[in-house]
């Protein structure tokens, strides 16, 4: 091959992220694939618009058929984001023989599987390692670095802008409004934040992360989301107290067969590889049945970490590329899709209370907790400045999530329970 | 394929734990690779000895070329350790057209280049995750997750007993020579565990690390290496006091064209991602100039960890065949070697020396510092209980290697001082 023609959707920050990458590491691209990366075309939304990165004016254009037609081009680099219309110029590019690398998790989580699907069909790769944990070779770690082992359990804080701001909250002892408002002028988070703060944003990627690392097509809708917005300060607080460090944590966990996705705010133990995971920091725990821990740590996002996921994905198609055998290296899911049940779903709790300070009210929640089989690991009980009522904080042992929330309906129900303030789950050490 | 035939070197620890993963994970390796995979031959050394694993033992063998020329093995998997013998047996095997995986890390840091050269000409794969740091896929993310990239600083807690007595040292006080009998004892240690605690098994992975990371081929003997048994509960507890945390760090730092490589005790800041890295397990930790900073964490030895990394760079070989690609995924080193002399090495320096509790000795010890214009980060002086002697503790702002040394070599001409009990780099923060 003389050169290998590259053709660009997107200019923003990813994009020229990996505008920057292919000029400033030339050098070692061109001796590990053997021949030069040209950036043939761009698609962006104004030609005339000033770019913190030069490229030439020529190449741009406001066609997105220029590029995914372009017989010339080898490669379609996917960084405009979006899902309905950019679903259908990846399907475009895939079947103009196209290979595509695409750092749009929303695509991937809707719609990987017809993706890869259609790649397959026209013999062409579809790379998306920086659809999740920007920077972080995950993808590959799970695919096939641990490729002989069994995955049982994979933990995300998959999430930089949650992450910075529990992270914040918890240094500072700030509460959640400031510190979302400081994150948006450092441009850790944007102006509407819900898809962040909400969840939604790690639950795609953790769809990812479980589709390939149990094998087994896991949908946006099968992922159990909870964001963040309604943590308090006094929160954090008691879980440091118990020793805990709160974080939005993606969790998918296999048991026999069956699978439970979910994202939510957890209690991990300060002693847990991901509870020093900070800042805007991404980081993805992964238990496998023979390998036992290992975590792979680095940035989440960001217009260089991003971008340098996306070129060493490029390297994959052109290394496929030399070699004649592209297409095919995805491996199909084993297994049917088998979700558990709330009454197989079995983890701790934390959960905080506010109830009338009178004789017997601690006897009559303790009792609706142990008609059910469940005890307590650790317990606080403390007067509020409100003299009437106390506030109980309480780490229940492990329970099913069914058993636990018809407990919270019947507290919910208890005329001396005011509010339920807060409850979350609560991991358990390190191992499994 | 009908099926791929495997033949072991090695029937030990990791050897059992490959058996055990080609066992219990049989189904997820048929589902990728497509057909099943057969141990066909092993060599043990006792034919007879009870062994924790079960295998059938017409298969075993205690002649070398009936695993090595048996024509009906594709892949030889080389797990009994050792290097002139074992070199000698894996180019056999390489000649004989079998493609190889080993966890042998002695044999790569001495002879990577040659073995790796054989293998390409032979159209061979030669693959070998598990030397370096067991079950973590670490020198797969370097290679292909990090293709992107240009890696300028690796640093790594790549060696599990070290790891082990540091923190066992650091969490109960207690002396090195107590915690080395205990990791002994629960067989952390070997009864020689010079090559450990000497940094000469990190020295290796090291050099394999650099290798990969910097593209060019770096010897065992450009590794500059210091052991931990000379550390002391008192250096432990100094660099407590300072906010440091003292690890035997693997270190290879390049700058422009230039690298050096090292293995040595290392004052880390409790803030670094490695700081945090405890017990037995592992971590590398991975500067690269467009990703920034990412971290790989998990188990560095053992049977099943060990045998993980194994068994998936089989996956990769046997991918390879149905491809019919083997033998061409290796890169050659894209730079000559280029070392940094000790005038080109710059760190901070942890000291710890005893000198006479005179009028001026301060005085006379910072001189010698501020001609060559090394100034202070931090200082504690203390009295010891022997009232002529004071400890004083430092650490340095950077400087050169060769000044430092030159330093040292004055303080040990100086009449006043006593003795220099301790001598450690320290880490900046975990930015490069």
């Amino acid at each position: 091959m003389e050169s290998i023609s590259v053709g660009l959707l997107g200019l923003g920050t990813v994009g020229s992220g990996v505008v920057t990458i292919l000029h400033n590491h030339q050098d070692k691209l061109m001796h590990q694939v053997g021949c030069p990366i040209k950036v043939k075309r761009v698609l962006v939304q104004d030609l005339h618009k000033d770019r913190n990165v030069h490229v030439d004016p020529t190449l741009l254009t406001t066609d997105v058929n220029e590029v995914i037609n372009d017989p010339e081009i080898d490669v379609v680099i996917e960084v405009m984001g979006g899902v309905e219309e950019t679903r259908q110029h990846v399907l475009s590019s895939l079947r103009n023989k196209k290979h595509v690398v695409t750092a749009n998790k929303d695509l991937m989580a809707l719609y990987g599987p017809e993706l890869l699907g259609v790649a397959s069909e026209n013999g062409c790769d579809l790379f998306y390692e920086a659809s999740v944990a920007g920077g972080i070779p995950i993808l590959r770690g799970l695919v096939d670095g641990l490729a002989s082992d069994r995955i049982t359990k994979l933990m995300g804080i998959v999430n930089g802008t949650t992450n910075f701001i529990l992270t914040k909250m918890s240094k500072n002892g700030s509460p959640y409004e400031d510190v979302l408002k400081e994150a948006q002028e450092l441009g850790y988070a944007e102006s509407d934040p819900t898809a962040d703060v909400e969840g939604l944003d790690a639950a795609r990627k953790m769809a990812i992360l479980a589709t390939l690392g149990f094998s087994m097509n896991i949908d946006l809708q099968d992922v159990r989301v909870q964001g963040i917005s309604a943590v308090t300060d006094d929160d954090i607080d008691y879980s440091k107290r118990l020793g805990y460090t709160l974080k939005l944590i993606g969790m998918a966990h296999r048991e026999g067969e069956k699978v439970e996705v979910s994202v939510e705010p957890t209690l991990l133990p300060d002693t847990h590889p991901l509870a020093t995971v900070n800042n805007e920091y991404n980081a993805v725990y992964v238990y496998g049945e023979a390998v036992g821990e290992t975590m792979f740590y680095g940035p989440g996002a960001g217009s260089l970490p991003t971008a340098t996921a996306i070129v060493s994905d490029l390297v994959g198609v052109m290394k496929n590329l030399r070699l004649g055998v592209n297409g095919r290296s995805a491996v199909s899911p084993q297994y049917d899709k088998k979700l558990k049940s709330d009454s197989e779903m079995f983890s701790k709790y934390f959960l905080r209370i506010h109830v009338e300070d009178q004789v017997g009210a601690f006897a009559k929640i303790t009792a609706i907790f142990s008609e059910r089989g469940v005890s307590f690991e650790k317990i606080l009980q403390l007067p509020l400045n409100d003299k009437e009522v106390a506030e109980i904080v309480l780490v229940t042992h492990k329970t099913s999530r069914k058993d636990y929330e018809e407990i919270l309906q019947q507290l919910r129900d208890l005329h001396i329970v005011k509010e339920i303030k807060s409850s979350y789950r609560v991991e358990g050490d390190g191992l499994q």
